[in-house]
């Protein structure tokens, strides 16, 4: 299929007599796709019922005539002020207690079922209005969700809703006190309006309690972005999309995504290794104006496949960002990098964030690809040498992973919710597995923990899984692919708590859990064949063979057949040497690679990215810093 | 007296009929006691004034007929969801100004009135039922007073109940005034009931406020703590025990142990290590898996005096605990060394905490002598192990000690409150005391600051007591009994003012406090026989004689008589020189311990514990890491 | 002029029967001023309505009998606690909404009408009965302003007040909305009294909201002072004073000082390094005992030129002080340096805090002239010798400063709020320029942002000025004075937005900012004449000359005729460089000092400082550690 180009543009922000020059010099760029709308809801509706569509229609009038294809975003992340007339408590609440007030954003609670309305609302007039306008070809339902940390919210309207879904789910308080083991500490509840949010106890509350608090957060951002999806399909039949953020993990994702068409994200490389992403300094200085070099490859693999083969990259960061505690500026070249990058792990589209700085407000000092006095900013002449290489180069199609690693939700609403050690984190360990198997040049898939067809891969990892489902349990137990599973795998029960025995309950598997211990940064449990766990450590038992061992005698690495179960969370190299061998095993070829270099396969090319601040050397060409190099397979 | 062994259990997280076979397990361990019952209220009384008593009294049937003897708990720790309908107000507030809510535990203001007359209820129910059953031979009166911080509560129920406390301590406001020194910024009060908290004030509020509803709150633990004595006094001649807990300056422990016939204590040698206590990281880390080599030691020794003799170790940290930063395994051997050591110390009995993991809830990641499958967990054959030793070996008794800690309550809210260098705390400081006392091999016993005999002690030390009461003023300036006070010693009156001259106030001893200075950890003043003080020195001056003096010719020790005055705050390798020096002019014998081998002498023994994580030698015997050694003495 | 002494004194906190033998000591110890009444509302008026002036009648007898002068504090900063019960909602609340309650001092909020009449009243009733006494001969008012964050307040009277503020600033919300640039996200408002104060909102707040409530609260604060002096004046002649504080930037002190006769300020140098200035633990240990070398000089300049050439100490630093993390004693010799410091920047007084050491309430550990038991405190003797000292050495005048340096308080309101780089901040980027220009041993003046005069200086330095003003922007376009500007100035217009083009909009320069950096403390843009850039860097663009590059080439420093353009923030040694060569140009002598020395020349005399912790040598003359050297020029 044809990559394409985007970028993102706020008419309302600017003179309607540009608005032409600004369509023409889009397509000039190379721009294929312009994204509006989405923080317009005040200029579509300035008071209740009180309507402005004429410079709306307007823009998509000059955008479309121009020749560009228009995604329109629901302007439901950006409520007026009057809403909160009309509504004054749905503005979300903090763990503290404390009202979010109006001012900024995402200032709604996605528990409000007043405003859950006049989302459905405002995006049936949009759907009316706009479904069947030919140039507008997909649709991006609200902004970001969970941006500012709005997934949790701690309300009345919260309140009220969780204990209806706690009804729906448990039926009985009793069957809710023995689900969650509230015995404990005489923690019964005898009716569901008693059950009040689990913040704020006087120490830590019933960890079931919790899992269930963020499950039913998360059931509210579906059910919010359903009900804009369903009243959208009415009028259109373009594909509708969500720009979701890196390393959000308080919703389901796959949930969301089972309802949308492509699942697109917002790649900030440098903001996000700043504000999100664990790493030492020299990590952070080395990488501090490219972002990570695995971050960006995770997130389109994840979000490949949360859109089931479809993705894009809905913002692309152009330069400096004003939201990160420091905002350099990235090297040149990178914002051709890393639309490169995303075009390589199957992006149909990638947008800049955005077309012209704003000189106002929050975000006047994010760059754009124009400055704010309509002068280029450097990204734009790397938007454009793109665009004419996405001209000469063939169709990027996606090639099949012969790896897979298994990404859950739960399991991070629950190790969020009992880490066990301070520093346990369902996206670290999935992100530092992902970063080993990129070190060795593979591609990789992501896979939902419903997977239930490992056949198309010849490894799959599935680490810090708190309680495999049963298909991909049948499916790890029923196939050749090899399967390195732990730490922390299938070790609770879906209730959050301990399964007896514990440890993962796979048919042919003897693999008992006997002790769990989680490790401070200064301490390691060294391992006989070299390298070291750190962070978590599981004492294993059973009659499984023992592949590996720490140097104290104590299992490693235990497994039976095609699964292995990994005993801790190894340091970097030591996963890098341990999926090594593992791939060694399943028979998929490894490399190499420089500092700074990583790669990915297409169906038809090798993609070579130098992500180091200088050049670096592959196969004897040399790649400048920030470089892009393709060869064909 | 016979040492015995016991453990915690709760017959209501587990099915009625392996209770039996539990308890018969119980047994055969070694174990003699078990205590039961402390958060079982919401099963014993499950709707108000409605009881299901038949599962306990099967409980204690069981258990009894076993052969154990049981500790009974009242469960006041846990009131049930429904008391907090009945008193909505009972409920906790945070420094703050937030309700800590219902969901965990110990959610109750001990200023709460209505609560308190609930607890005296359940305990006269508990009492009438089981107070003259032959195998209840110990009652617990709730759990860990202050664990999660909740002496302290900023609710109305505290103000009003601190405005009548300060309405009889002062009867008049011109004397709270006059006491307090309120002219200072006009914070005069016209009347009690305008007398709001000591919190989120606009900035630091009278130091002489904050000190009184620290007293305040010391009280209503006291007095919650009596009122069940109180009523279970009329129906059990069994001792009454409270299970403190390690590093708590929040109430006065001694007032609350008058009440009681014994002072137990919860001791969990690693989590505490890691969440309250100071030390460097490469101390932490090579005792990661053992704690703190002195912290169990001086908390016997605490809880001993507490207890006028009689000490527990009601709850024994047995593996992993759940609730630190970070939860890695005890050392092999340390449940065993734990044990022991708690025995040289004079612990009457030792339990572990808990018998089986339990499966569910918050704890669900704490180890206990069984696993969740009920498959031994490693602390069980180091339990039975020293079941086994303490058949062979003779009964253990407390030798006197050569030397005397004083520990103050009252100081610690003092300092807490004005602590005038941001790391001066009362508890650090004694431990610096203590770990240098330990260092030398001798040992210890803590005194209240209400002693008024030191003549069983050739050496006396009582560092920063806020203002020595007139008993011990006398029994220091009375006796033969080397007294080395300071830092901070006698140098505020009772109302936290500066008395004039400041310094200590003793017959006989002419020492002014001149200037105080508080020290950045960055800051040290040498002293000229070698070492240095950190945090905090005060320049003395007078006509007694000057000892030692800082390298810059200030005074370091002064003193008159058997009376010495220490000007600052030794550093730890300057504490041991010092104290070896007064130890020799006691004519007290001291060690020169290898690191990590800690002694402890009883009348008979010398026990010798290697905290190191690896072999040490003592007098030619090599002793294992985590190892214990005793030899008649 | 005649330079003076003077103290603090509470007669309210001592017995009247000792004032007349403070009062004589006073004189004795060569004292000229007394300061009284600041914190006494409550013993003035201890009942609404009802009066005491008998013993302030008394206090001001004595203390004039005794031949000193008066400054008479009115006492607004301690309203006493029947004031709460008048007007309940006059508490200041926080920006997490709490409620800042009695119980400390400047519990009132500045928005807040009816206790900004009662000011005035009780401001009115005291110069009434003290106007025209001849011994009072100055007066201060309230008591520093912003202490313990007071000037941002978020309650109600704060939002009403911001409302009617807003209104009269923009007289309609379509203007303000505009202004603001509320389209970005849908934020615009209906009704003035739609528009919250600017917490707690879900991300970020418009940047042009915060700043228009940065004004808005300092303007209370100028109003506040504003009511004050107003009565005043009625009554008397003498001059009005404020004691400012040091590193305050919350409110326009250009404002407030215009409105009073003197500026003075409450100089507490080893507090100040400890709790708000930059620096490495090897600086903050090196200056311990003696503060930080040019943040005395820096608030006497700027003080200097607030006060419109009359400025005080009105409390000066005598020993450790309670309030730090730490509190070390000064190094003997620093109450006499400091002092000496201040006149050899143009203090007419400096007043030592305080007479005699409290012995009670929160500032019991804070040192004064006297220790509690009315011993003479080491800063005594000092202050006796700079008495005599005084006595011996021709009056100091102030000598013209070839270099200025403006300040601006708007700005610093505005980086607060966008600072983009989590380290910028408006004193920090004046002072590290402040004290390149101090190793370099020039005098410096201080300018107000609405200087229109330069033809005085040689040198001008505007660095971080958000937006200049039209008089200074044209002073710097039609002077000779060399002018260097930058980074960050004038990249703003005064609503917080960005100006096309972006960069310093000055006649005859054309330089404008492509993009802009901050830098994370990691990194650094380095240039090729040696040194770097550090947290901020600004990519140039324009026809003016180039002056300096980075080593990659881009240009550090730009310019045109008299005016240079800084393109990013020097680190220290870099600033001395770059302003050692523009003082050159400028034809200002520098010097090269030895570490740990200060010069400050005044018309007759130069005078050099020892801040080093050890002698250091000038010219052949050995100054010992805290020595004070002058030679006349």
């Amino acid at each position: 299929m044809d990559r394409t180009l985007g970028v993102c543009y706020y008419p309302e922000h600017w003179p309607m007599d540009i608005w032409a020059d600004d369509a023409a010099q889009m397509v000039k760029a190379g721009l294929t796709w312009v994204r509006i709308g989405e923080f317009a809801w005040q200029r579509i509706e300035p008071a209740p019922g009180v309507f402005d569509w004429g410079w709306l229609d307007r823009a998509v009038e000059v955008l479309s005539q121009a020749g560009l294809k228009i995604v329109m975003g629901t302007p439901t992340a950006t409520p007026p002020r009057w809403m909160i007339d009309k509504y004054p408590d749905m503005l979300p609440v903090d763990d503290q207690g404390r009202i979010r007030k109006f001012g900024s954003r995402r200032h709604y609670d996605f528990s409000h079922l007043g405003y859950r309305g006049e989302a459905v609302r405002i995006a049936r007039l949009m759907g009316e209005r706009y479904g069947a306008h030919p140039a507008i070809q997909a649709w991006q339902i609200d902004n970001e969700y969970d941006c500012h940390d709005t997934t949790l919210s701690y309300s009345d309207a919260a309140r009220v809703g969780f204990q209806d879904w706690l009804a729906q789910r448990y039926q009985s308080t009793d069957v809710l006190n023995r689900a969650w083991g509230n015995v404990f500490w005489s923690m019964d509840y005898d009716s569901f309006d008693q059950i009040d949010l689990p913040n704020l106890t006087v120490t830590e509350p019933n960890p079931a309690h919790v899992l269930a608090f963020r499950r039913y957060s998360s059931d509210q951002v579906v059910a919010f972005n359903r009900a804009q999806v369903d009243v959208l399909r009415e009028f259109t039949k373009a594909p509708l999309i969500h720009n979701y953020m890196g390393r959000i993990t308080t919703f389901d994702h796959w949930a969301v995504g089972a309802d949308l068409d492509i699942a697109s994200w917002d790649s900030y490389p440098i903001g996000f290794l700043s504000d999100r992403l664990e790493g030492t300094p020299q990590e952070k200085q080395r990488f501090l104006r490219q972002g990570h070099p695995d971050n960006q490859a995770f997130h389109h693999d994840l979000y490949r496949a949360v859109g089931r083969g479809r993705m894009w990259v809905m913002e692309q960061q152009p330069g400096p960002v004003n939201w990160a505690p420091y905002n350099p500026a990235p090297l040149p070249g990178m914002a051709r990098l890393w639309a490169w990058e995303a075009f390589a792990h199957g992006a149909e589209t990638v947008c800049y964030f955005r077309w012209r700085q704003a000189a106002i407000a929050q975000e006047q000092m994010h760059a754009g690809l124009l400055r704010p006095d309509s002068a280029p900013a450097p990204a734009l002449a790397e938007c454009k040498q793109v665009a004419r290489e996405l001209r000469s180069l063939p169709a990027v199609g996606c090639a099949q992973a012969p790896v897979a690693l298994v990404f859950d939700y739960d399991s991070a609403f629950a190790w969020d919710t009992q880490p066990q050690g301070a520093d346990f984190d369902m996206f670290r360990l999935a992100f530092a597995a992902y970063r080993a198997l990129r070190k060795l040049g593979v591609n990789i898939d992501i896979l939902s923990p419903d997977a239930s067809d490992l056949s198309q891969y010849k490894l799959v990892l599935a680490p810090g899984i708190m309680h495999l489902r049963n298909p991909l349990r049948a499916a790890i137990a029923g196939s050749d692919t090899l399967a390195l599973i732990g730490p922390r795998t299938d070790t609770k029960t879906v209730e959050l708590s301990i399964p007896t025995p514990m440890g993962p309950n796979i048919d042919g598997l003897d693999v008992t859990i006997a002790l769990t211990e989680s490790l401070p940064p200064t301490d390691a449990i060294t391992l006989a064949q070299g390298g070291c766990f750190k962070h978590w450590f599981e004492h294993l038992e059973g009659t499984a063979q023992v592949f590996e061992t720490t140097t104290s005698g104590q299992p490693a690495i235990m497994g039976a057949k095609n699964i292995r179960v990994l005993a801790g969370w190894p340091d970097d190299t030591t996963y890098v040497r341990i999926l090594k061998d593992h791939c060694a095993e399943a028979g998929i070829t490894t490399h190499d690679l420089p500092e700074g270099l990583r790669i990915r396969d297409t169906d038809t090319h090798r993609f070579v990215f130098n992500y180091a601040p200088e050049a670096q050397v592959w196969n004897g060409t040399t790649i400048p810093a920030a470089g892009v190099h393709w060869e064909a397979l």
